[in-house]
């Protein structure tokens, strides 16, 4: 995987001596065969050297590159750059950005550096960006971009060309254009494609798709990411209360939300209280502040193996063999159950699956636990008998022991999946996020449920 | 979220009414609204209740509606048409479809089935799959498609545009088209974006992107996927061993390819082996099979925990108090390390993280660790003297043994942490993929270590 006129790691050291050497003219040319990204890669890599370094690095990019290399940044090199540049400068680094990249620095920078860049602003951008910043976060307003092309159904496929050479150097996408009425109503949506295949003297009226799929400005970004993936657009528009056209959001934004949505998912099913900040760049006490509520609340919960454990101890001293076989019940009966809930939880979010289907998962659990159960049984069996007593030479290893055991066995695994695969179910039925009941949750149950089964078992085959 | 000028649930409702009254000339019209993704979901629909009524409303869609809902829906309801349908007819779906959906088509379908698909098509499209399906599986060639636009470097703006009109109606993409040499080397890019905002007259030599982004045939599909979403591209195009443009990858086709490896990583993450069937279409026997390996696996290496168990059995029976904290330790050491691998995971698949930052996660986790453990060990010192001496009345949990649980708490969560951030990044070190190495296998690890420290400590501070 390359690019094809420079190797970005040669490019990187030469520019490097160039810097060290302060050779301006040279740099700026080189700088200039770099893409906004691998340009803002090298600015990131230039700051954990030297932060000065960085901020000459970026003074020497052209205007519209450093506009472009600036919106690639993370926020802490944003912070930077803005407080070493002038006001005109940062004026012009905000006038080029999309304004929905502009909103999400709004967003992440602390409030006396979002004063000086608002002013830095001109008033149309200020209020543009004043009015993005009231959707609430993870909307699809809050995503969405104001630069689309616009075209009136009067217009031909000539005029319509030309309002797209005139208008569409500044777009985020000029190949999905879309109708309005007059009162910026969204009346259908045409593609450059279209506009290509048809003569210039035709119509808009007659070539624009009026089936259009668009979204509200309330509505939550995972929904716009799903219609943007189901129906594999370039662009969905996004319409406010009243039905008018207020922005659209493109494939690129979509695939970066369904990144975050896809983290955010990971990190509640380990237990982890969603960020915005990514792991490598998260101070230590914010990563204990995510993992901590949930480590106690768990802990404490195991209030309740304890107390069964306590319930049981003088039963356990009788047959003291039993114990050592805890952690296995319940590491099986906690895998069991995580393995159930995550394929429910991913199928739920892909769509696959509706709560409505719960009968039929159920259904579907159920036999797939019977069988797991039932094999780890049989294996187990074979195993306690083998192994642990014949070879570890362990007497208190007994037929009857060993039958408790994987009895119990094939009723933990029953119990972890049917938990496994109805909580997340449950979760997204009355309105919760699935991932929420993942696998830590799920498996204090299975571990206080394993423990009943167990010693109810014992007292049923062994008569403790 | 919605449609402009059809509500789906209203249409399907309306559609299975005309299916009823076998109304033909109705149902071709009412079919013709709708977009190909909803036309699939419908037939998958029709198909739960009736196999047959999903042959006959497939077979009043127009020709090429077909293909496009054909190319959407599933292996099993595909089979089901193709088995349904002549030979003519399945050539040209065939023809019509996109080179990549045929392909994987031809990748999930039965053998049979298969050849007679193949017999079905066009010599020239025949060739094409069967050099498609060449290419290993995951890789760049065997998701790419040969749809694209190629230009070459001497043509002016307007011979470019009106090669797009002449060719574009089927390709993949026409905003982005690749300049090639003679010998069909890839020499550059050039976006319809670029064609339209300059003059007819311009050569595309002095337009075109030289530095071009691409891929080679078998780069792996995530690689791929990651470098449209880093340089925000519609496409990228694809190169074989000697540098020869053979084929694009869309955005599209890279949503997919992204919820893929997420789906993939999170099986992995809770011991499911991955596998291409969606859980809401696998057969109970597969889900039994991609479950049951790690379960077994993890079940025998519980054997570990049992055997330190065994070993301190007179030691426990001497302070039967400690075994009811076991599964309490056990269960925060498996969440402490799950929490941690699955942030490291997630870091290293988006490329955040890279193995050579080993001790700077290292450092950063043994902190969160710390921070973590004592949080834990403080909370649960003041429950074990409040709750379970106070309130649960039991005399058995005395200072010095609150002190044994608090202090192996401390220490067995910095364990968990440092193995659930070490695991995974060694996995990738040596090539393995870092999700193998999830919470299961650190659990399994912990559950051991934990128990190895507790005695430990209970030797050590109660003399047992």
């Amino acid at each position: 995987m390359s690019n094809q006129t420079y190797e970005y790691e040669e490019l990187c050291e030469h520019l490097r001596e160039l810097l060290a050497e302060r050779n301006v003219a040279e740099i700026r040319q080189e700088l200039c065969k770099m893409n906004s990204f691998d340009t803002a890669e090298f600015l990131t890599d230039l700051r954990e050297e030297n932060e000065n370094l960085m901020v000459l690095a970026f003074l020497l990019l052209s205007k519209e590159q450093g506009a472009e290399a600036f919106a690639e940044l993370d926020t802490p090199e944003q912070e930077l750059i803005i407080n070493s540049i002038s006001d005109s400068q940062l004026g012009s680094i905000i006038e080029e950005m999309y304004v929905d990249d502009a909103v999400d620095l709004m967003e992440e920078l602390p409030a006396n550096v979002v004063k000086r860049v608002m002013r830095a602003a001109t008033p149309e951008t200020r209020k543009l960006i004043n009015q993005y910043l009231k959707y609430p976060e993870n909307s699809a307003g809050s995503i969405m971009t104001a630069e689309f092309i616009d075209l009136k159904k009067y217009m031909s496929v000539r005029e319509s060309i030309a309002r797209i050479r005139r208008i569409g150097e500044d777009k985020e996408t000029i190949y999905v254009c879309y109708v309005t009425s007059g009162d910026r109503k969204l009346e259908g949506v045409v593609t450059v494609k279209d506009l290509l295949l048809h003569d210039d003297d035709d119509e808009i009226s007659g070539i624009m798709d009026t089936n259009v799929i668009f979204a509200h400005t309330t509505d939550d970004q995972e929904d716009v990411a799903d219609l943007i993936s189901d129906y594999d657009l370039l662009a969905v528009p996004v319409v406010d209360k009243e039905d008018r056209l207020v922005g659209i959001i493109t494939v690129d934004d979509v695939i970066d939300v369904i990144e975050e949505e896809n983290t955010e998912d990971m990190d509640k099913m380990a237990g982890i209280l969603p960020s915005d900040t990514p792991y490598a760049r998260s101070p230590v006490v914010e990563l204990w502040k995510n993992r901590i509520p949930w480590l106690l609340f768990l802990m404490l919960s195991a209030t309740l193996t304890q107390m069964v454990m306590t319930h049981y101890e003088t039963a356990l001293a009788a047959q003291a063999v039993l114990t050592a076989y805890i952690p296995m019940l319940m590491g099986t009966g906690g895998n069991s159950g995580s393995q159930a809930s995550t394929a429910v939880i991913r199928s739920l979010s892909l769509g696959e699956t509706e709560t409505k289907d719960v009968l039929k998962v159920l259904w579907r659990e159920i036999r797939v636990a019977v069988l797991c159960g039932v094999t780890l049984a049989c294996v187990n069996f074979v195993k306690l008998l083998l192994v642990d007593r014949m070879l570890l030479n362990n007497a208190a290893v007994t037929i009857p022991v060993a039958l408790t055991i994987c009895v119990t066995l094939v009723f933990v695994v029953i119990f972890a999946k049917v938990v496994g695969c109805t909580l997340p179910m449950a979760a997204e039925k009355i309105g919760l996020d699935p991932a929420v009941m993942a696998a830590p949750l799920i498996t204090t149950l299975t571990d206080t449920v394993s423990l009943l089964i167990y010693f109810r078992f014992a007292q049923m085959i062994l008569r403790i």
